[in-house]
C-alpha cells in the first residue's frame, strides 16, 4: 500500500549511507548460501518453452512468501499486431504465464524500479555431452551447472535476494518496485512485451543476464524465421526428375550467408558496432528434411535467426529478407525448381535497442558496482550484446531506460552451462547497492520495533 | 506335394501350344478387375516399415484361398554376420515377417521358379501434395494412384494372377513355384536375405519390379548409410566460440559430392553402366539437426545411399567410403572442429548383380514378351537399373537366373505414385505365359475332372 511521502525521508537518491551498505552486503553474504539453493531449485524445473509452469509456480510461492503482491499474467495474443512490442504467436500460451510482484513502499520517495528476468530456457541438447545431467544442478568448484544456471536462473535468484538483503539490513524501499518473472525471451519477447502491454512501468529496469559483470550498452535487433522448402521427390534412379529440397536448403543457406555478410558490413555507420565481429549473427539452428533414406527429400525446413542494428524497423528487416530470399530462389537453378520458399516468422521481430550514455541509472549502476566490489572494483565496462534481449522491449516501446548487467556465466545455450557463484555473489551486492541507491531507503519500520522492544 | 516326374509330360520346356495361351490370355483379361480390386487392397494398407502385418494378412489369406501352403516366415537378426546376404539389423523385426507360399507339382517335369515381391513401401511424404490420398487407391484414366502402387504391390498382383489364369486355362503347372512376399526390400534386403538363408532356391527367379516392361540387365550395389556430426553448441553471440554441426553437415555432404563424382568417373570401365548417367546417384534421403532456432546446433545427423557397380566387393565400398569421411573430416576447417563423424551403416549394404545375356531364363521372358503382346510387341529391351534389387541376393547369393520386369509406373518414392492398368495387364499376361513355358504345364486334374463330367 502506498501512503503518502513523507518530506524528511524524500528524496533519498544520494548514495546509500557506507553503515547501511555494509549492513546489506553482510546479509547478502548470510542468505548466500539459501540463495544457491534456491537457484538449485529454478534450475531442476526444466522450463522448457512451454513448460515454464512449474518455474513460476515456484517462484511465485518465493514471492508470496516475502509479502509482495503477486499475480499471474497470462500472455494475450489477440495484442499481436496492435501492440508493437509484440512478435508472432504460432503456440499456445495456455501453460506459460508471467508471474509479477509488486513492493508498494510505505512511504514514497525514490524512483521506481522493474528487475525482470526470464524463466524460459533453451533446450540441452544431448545430456549425455554433460558432465552433470543438465536439469540437475551441481555445484563444483566456483561454478553452478545447469541449463538455465546461467541464463538466467542467477539473475533471478539475485534479483530476490538483493530485495531480501535490503530487509535483512533494517531499511526498506521507498519507491515502488516490480519483479516481471517473464517467459518467451528465448523465443518472442511476447513475455516482456505483455508485461509492458498491461500498463507496468517504471523509472528504469534492470534485468541481470549474464553479462559478465558488464553493462549492455546496445543489443542488436533480432528477427528469427523458418524456411520450408518444397521440392520433388523421387527414386533415386530418378535424381534427374527429382528436386532435393535438402539440397535445395543448402544452397539457399549458402545464400543467405551473402545477406548475413552485406548487413555485417552496415556495422561501419553504427554507433557502438562499428568493432563488434558478426552482428548479424545468421544462425541456422535447426535443419528437418526428407522422408526416406533412399528418395529424394520432399521437403526440407529450417530455422534461424539474423541480427541488424539498433534504429532499424524490424518489420523493414523482415521485407528486405523476404525479398533477397525470392530473389535467390529465383536465380539459383536447383532452388528455382522448388516450390516458392515458405517463410514463417516464429520468433522474435523486435528491434534492437541503445542505453544511451550519461544516464543517472547507469550512474547509480557504475556507484553501486564500485561499491559492492571496493576495494578490488574494476571500473564498470559497457559493451554491445548482439542478441535478442528483453530490454529492448522495456527500451524501444516504453522509453525507459534499461540496465543489463548480471553474472559471469559459461556455455548459455551450449554443453556445461554454469554460472560463477562468486559472480553471482558480487552482481547480488551491485544490485542490492543498485536498488537501495536507486529507488531510496529508509530504516524499515517493522526493524525500528524489533530494536525498540 | 511332389510325385514322381512321368515321362510323357517331362520336358515341357518348349513353348506352351497357341490354344493354352489364347486360354490362359483370355482367363486374365476375365479376372482383371478383380486383380484391380485386390491391387486396390494392398495399396490400401500403409505397409511402411514395421507396419507390413496388415499387407501380409492379406497376402496370407489370399494365397490360402488358393489352396498354397502358406507360412510366415520371421528375419532371424542372428544370421547378420554369418550369412552375407544379411546387411545390419538397427530394428526390430518382431512385426515384421515374410509370407511364403509353395505350390507343389503333382507331377513334376519344367523349372522351378521363385515369385518375388516386396510388400515394404516408401513414406508418401506431405499426403496433401498428393491428387488423391496416398494410402486410398484412385483410378484415374488408365492409372492406379497411391503409393506402392507401383512399387511394387501391382507386380506381386501380376505374380498371383498370372499363376490364377494358368489353372483358370484348365492348367497345371509341372513344377514347384514359390511366392515369396517379402519385407525389408526398400531399405536391407533382409526380407529377401531371410527367404534365401532359409535354403528357398529355384532354377530362376523372377521380380515384376515396375521397370516399363523392360528387363533389368544389372543393377548397382548400394550401402546406406548415417552420419552424425558433433559440433559445439553456443548462443548466437559466440558464433566463433561455437562449431554448428549442421554447418559442419553441409560441408560434409558438399565433400561427399566429390566422392559421387569419383566413383561415377569409374563407370567408363564397367560393364553395361558405360552409358549410366549417375549409377553411384548420392542421395541425402533424410537431415536433422539442432536443437533451438537460436543455439549453434550441437548435432546433425542425415541419411542417404550411394551406388557402385556389380563384381564390387560392398564391405570393401564401406571401408572406402569411411576413409573419405574421416579424410575430408580432418581436412575441412569446419568439421575437424567437430567430434570425428559417426558413421552408421542402417540399411543395405550388398553387392550389385548382372543378369548374363543369354540365359534360357531370359529367352523364355523374351518370347513370353513377344506372345503376350502379339501382334503389337516391341522386342524385350534390357537396361540398367542402377538401384538395389531383392534380385541381387537370389543372383549373388544364390546363383539364380533373376529376371527383374514389371509394369510401367510412374513417381515411385514420389508424390503420385500410379501405376499403368494397362500395362500391369500386359505384365500380367507376361509373367503368365513365363511361367507356364518355364515351369511347364498340363491339363489340370481336376480340369479333367469338370471336362469329364
Amino acid at each position: 500500500m502506498t501512503t503518502e511521502s513523507q518530506g524528511t525521508l524524500n528524496p533519498l537518491w544520494s548514495s546509500v549511507p557506507e553503515t547501511d551498505r555494509a549492513r546489506i552486503l553482510a546479509a547478502i553474504d548470510e542468505a548466500f548460501d539459501r540463495q544457491v539453493h534456491f537457484l538449485s531449485d529454478l534450475v531442476r524445473c526444466a522450463s522448457l518453452r512451454g513448460q515454464e509452469a512449474n518455474v513460476q509456480q515456484l517462484v511465485e510461492r518465493a514471492l508470496r512468501q516475502r509479502g509482495y503482491a503477486v499475480s499471474r499474467q497470462a500472455i494475450d495474443p489477440s495484442l499481436v499486431g496492435r501492440h508493437p512490442a509484440f512478435s508472432p504467436v504460432t503456440v499456445s500460451y495456455d501453460r506459460s504465464w508471467n508471474v509479477i510482484a509488486d513492493y508498494e513502499p510505505s512511504v514514497t520517495g525514490g524512483r521506481s524500479l522493474i528487475l525482470n528476468a526470464h524463466v524460459d530456457v533453451v533446450p540441452a541438447g544431448d545430456p549425455t555431452r554433460w558432465q552433470h545431467p543438465p536439469f540437475e544442478p551441481a555445484r563444483q568448484g566456483e561454478w553452478l551447472y545447469g541449463r538455465g544456471s546461467g541464463d538466467m536462473k542467477a539473475g533471478l535468484s539475485a534479483a530476490i535476494f538483493a530485495l531480501d538483503a535490503i530487509r535483512a539490513a533494517g531499511l526498506e524501499l521507498t519507491a515502488p518496485v516490480q519483479i516481471h518473472s517473464v517467459v518467451e525471451e528465448e523465443i518472442t519477447g511476447n513475455g516482456a512485451a505483455m508485461a509492458l502491454a498491461s500498463g507496468r512501468v517504471a523509472d528504469a529496469v534492470l534485468i541481470p543476464e549474464p553479462t559478465d559483470e558488464k553493462l549492455v550498452r546496445a543489443n542488436s535487433g533480432v528477427i528469427k524465421f523458418a524456411i520450408t522448402l518444397h521440392g520433388t521427390p523421387a527414386h533415386p534412379i530418378d535424381i534427374m526428375g527429382g528436386v532435393s529440397a535438402v539440397d535445395a536448403a543448402i544452397r539457399l543457406i549458402e545464400h543467405l550467408r551473402r545477406l548475413e555478410a552485406r548487413w555485417n558490413e552496415e556495422r561501419a555507420s553504427k554507433l557502438f558496432f562499428d568493432d563488434v565481429e558478426n552482428p548479424a549473427a545468421l544462425t541456422i539452428g535447426t535443419i528437418t528434411g526428407g522422408e526416406w533414406i533412399a528418395s529424394l527429400p520432399s521437403s526440407c525446413r529450417f530455422e534461424g535467426r539474423i541480427g541488424f542494428y539498433p534504429g532499424d524497423d524490424p518489420h523493414e528487416r523482415v521485407r528486405e529478407f523476404e525479398a533477397f530470399v525470392a530473389s535467390a530462389a529465383a536465380e539459383d537453378t536447383l532452388v528455382r525448381r522448388c516450390l516458392a520458399p515458405v517463410i514463417e516468422w516464429v520468433g522474435v521481430v523486435h528491434a534492437g535497442y541503445t542505453l544511451a550514455p550519461g544516464s543517472e541509472a547507469e550512474a547509480v549502476l557504475t556507484e553501486a558496482h564500485a561499491n559492492a566490489n571496493a576495494p578490488d572494483a574494476a571500473p564498470l565496462e559497457a559493451f554491445v550484446m548482439a542478441a535478442y534481449l528483453d530490454a529492448a522491449v522495456y527500451s524501444v516501446h516504453g522509453g525507459m531506460p534499461s540496465l543489463v548487467y548480471g553474472p559471469i556465466a559459461e556455455d548459455i545455450h551450449a554443453i556445461d552451462e554454469r554460472v560463477s557463484l562468486p559472480s553471482l555473489r558480487r552482481v547480488t551486492k551491485t544490485i542490492a547497492l543498485f536498488v537501495a541507491s536507486w529507488c531510496g531507503v529508509r530504516p524499515a519500520t517493522d526493524a525500528f520495533q524489533e530494536e525498540a522492544t
